[in-house]
């Protein structure tokens, strides 16, 4: 088996489940309780959440865990806004998290602008500050594409955000970037970070927020008032100790893996350009991570071409893969891919687990399929 | 080690452990994409969703996986309401993620009616029933009582909430009795009804909210469209089949467990009756859960006594471990307990994973604490 969906989830790491294993079946005290096991349950977390905020450079206090990476998203576009109204910026390329955010926020009265984005799914730096204005209130830009890996100069971004606008909050979905590209938020400057544990090999159902001292939340889960108030329930502490060592171990493994991904997503390309007509190739290399290679055939159907790799054993993914089609739609819109390539997208993602020859491996399989496919349409 | 705070949490069935390692390390796949492992994550999301339904005599497509029983709650009572007024009830003695989701309610305009309990914490049928007005919009009333066990006949509050204001919405948080007190939510017509995964030896992270089909609910969390729409995230599959097996283990063995739980609980109740004086029992036998033993000491802080039973090795709890100091007075007035008494409050409760002799062994250390205490503070 060939795994290239790392985009979309990830294998957890071996380390993780002896930490499952200790605080689900050892540790497992609530950590609300008063006796000693559970002020130990309580310690871990607090230990964990310095960990994380480490990883950011941020402080302990800044950090809220969630369940999820679209919950950390939810929690800061909708219950950090003060004011009733004004403008929300977001890029036209966000995860669907973000972008459904927005559109309940026009619902409730806020002017919802999208920020156009290069073919590769940047964000277009001058166009995006041309939309500034006085009474923007929110700012929403993710730090890497989930579509395509392009990279958002998010540093830049929030420094025009606060020259120009310096009472909106700037929000990074840091989700598809957290641990493979470095982050310092409080040298960012921005205000809130969303990031997810089951991209980077912690398990499925935790997620983080981070959220700049000062900045105000409004509950998003209500009740016993764990996580500050903002998000009632008992803490998920294996889960939360679980992401504290993925976040360590994967800065590192991807830290390692990084020059190999590189190479190995070069020589991809150049495969694919040669063995395969009506190609785009959506991830620009040096703009995009090179874990990921998203790319668009015309006149095939993305999903057959799943499929067909599949049969190979090879797995691999067709835009987001948390989201519906109507959002790979969008997407494709917002990249501009023109009408007879966007069926026809797919989306190769490299991690740190990937044997060596994987990604090459799977661009033989897809140019034979891509092949094989015309060939049967054009009888 | 003697742990009696099994409706603080509990500790993880080691089946559930396999479970976690199969689908976070084998089965990882995200069940959105398209490929064979993505559709077997999907087929085993849909087959604990089936198992979970058939524990609550419900069907497949009336079960919304969530974080946390407290999630749950908070989608039950925030996110079904499609009038803009009206009154809404809640038992006095709601967990706090009812109680702060109606004080929510209150702040949007709603008039919320708190029903009044019994000195065991459950809900007064009579006066209950004298609250229902036509414009009553939902009913919140908890199936056991965190705090005493109390057991709730929701079946005939439903009753006399449909006949009374039928185009009332009723829940119930079912997160202590699931797998405990049978239900079928179905023949107890009730159209909300939440649980946890904690509660009942599945890993801490994963709850579920059964929703009557046709009573429609707005999202709660927004993105890929995920549970229906409901509640958007990557769904969390290895927690949610752990959930899924507990619930079918957690049935057995404490339906196993039952009679021996009531016949300790009785011996315990006679020792603490005979060894100490000023002593309240609050969670009445016959009325409450057996595995429920709450009590009130007089003059005696129930904190004192916890760390005192600590550094014999037990664990119990004080009121709800999931809430604060605040929730804690604010049950011990609903039940009526006395000032001199109010701080005096433990919570012994007793699982299946208890061994034999625990109950009694915590009794008898009890009493020993309250000798020792109530002679230092004579002195």
């Amino acid at each position: 088996m060939i795994y290239l969906d790392n985009a979309a989830t990830t294998q957890m790491f071996e380390e993780c489940a002896a930490v499952l294993q200790k605080y689900d079946r050892e540790l497992y005290f609530n950590p609300s309780a008063r006796y000693s096991g559970a002020l130990a349950a309580q310690e871990a977390v607090k230990d964990a959440r310095a960990r994380v905020a480490r990883r950011l450079g941020a402080d302990a206090s800044e950090i809220y865990f969630t369940a999820s990476g679209s919950e950390a998203d939810n929690m800061a576009l909708l219950c950090s806004l003060r004011r009733k109204s004004g403008r929300v910026i977001v890029s036209a390329a966000e995860h669907s998290a973000v972008y459904k955010c927005a559109c309940e926020l026009e619902r409730r009265g806020y002017e919802v602008v999208f920020a156009p984005v290069t073919p590769w799914g940047a964000v277009d730096t001058e166009r995006f500050t041309e939309l500034l204005t006085p009474d923007t209130v929110l700012v929403s830009v993710m730090h890497v594409s989930n579509e395509t890996g392009a990279v958002n100069d998010i540093k830049t971004l929030a420094a025009a955000v606060k020259k120009r606008c310096p009472k909106a909050l700037f929000h990074s979905d840091g989700v598809q970037a957290f641990c493979k590209e470095e982050i310092n938020v409080h040298a960012a400057g921005i205000d809130m970070y969303s990031l997810s544990g089951h991209k980077i090999h912690a398990p499925k159902g935790v997620g983080a927020l981070y959220v700049k001292k000062g900045v105000h939340l409004s509950p998003f889960v209500l009740g016993g008032g764990q996580e500050g108030g903002v998000r009632s329930a008992t803490e998920n502490v294996a889960g939360i100790c679980a992401l504290a060592l993925a976040c360590e171990l994967a800065g590192e493994r991807m830290r390692a893996a990084a020059p190999r991904l590189a190479k190995e997503r070069a020589e991809a390309e150049e495969y694919l350009q040669k063995n395969i007509d009506d190609l785009v190739i959506l991830s620009r290399r040096g703009a995009c991570l090179d874990g990921f290679l998203t790319l668009a055939v015309k006149g095939v159907r993305g999903e057959v071409l799943v499929h067909m790799l599949d049969d190979e054993g090879i797995f691999v993914g067709t835009g987001s893969a948390c989201s519906s089609h109507s959002a790979d739609k969008r997407i494709a819109a917002a990249l501009g891919v023109p009408d007879e390539y966007a069926d026809g997208m797919l989306r190769l993602t490299c991690g740190d687990m990937n044997a060596e020859g994987d990604l090459l491996a799977a661009c033989r399989a897809l140019a034979a399929a891509v092949r094989k496919e015309r060939k049967y349409i054009k009888r």
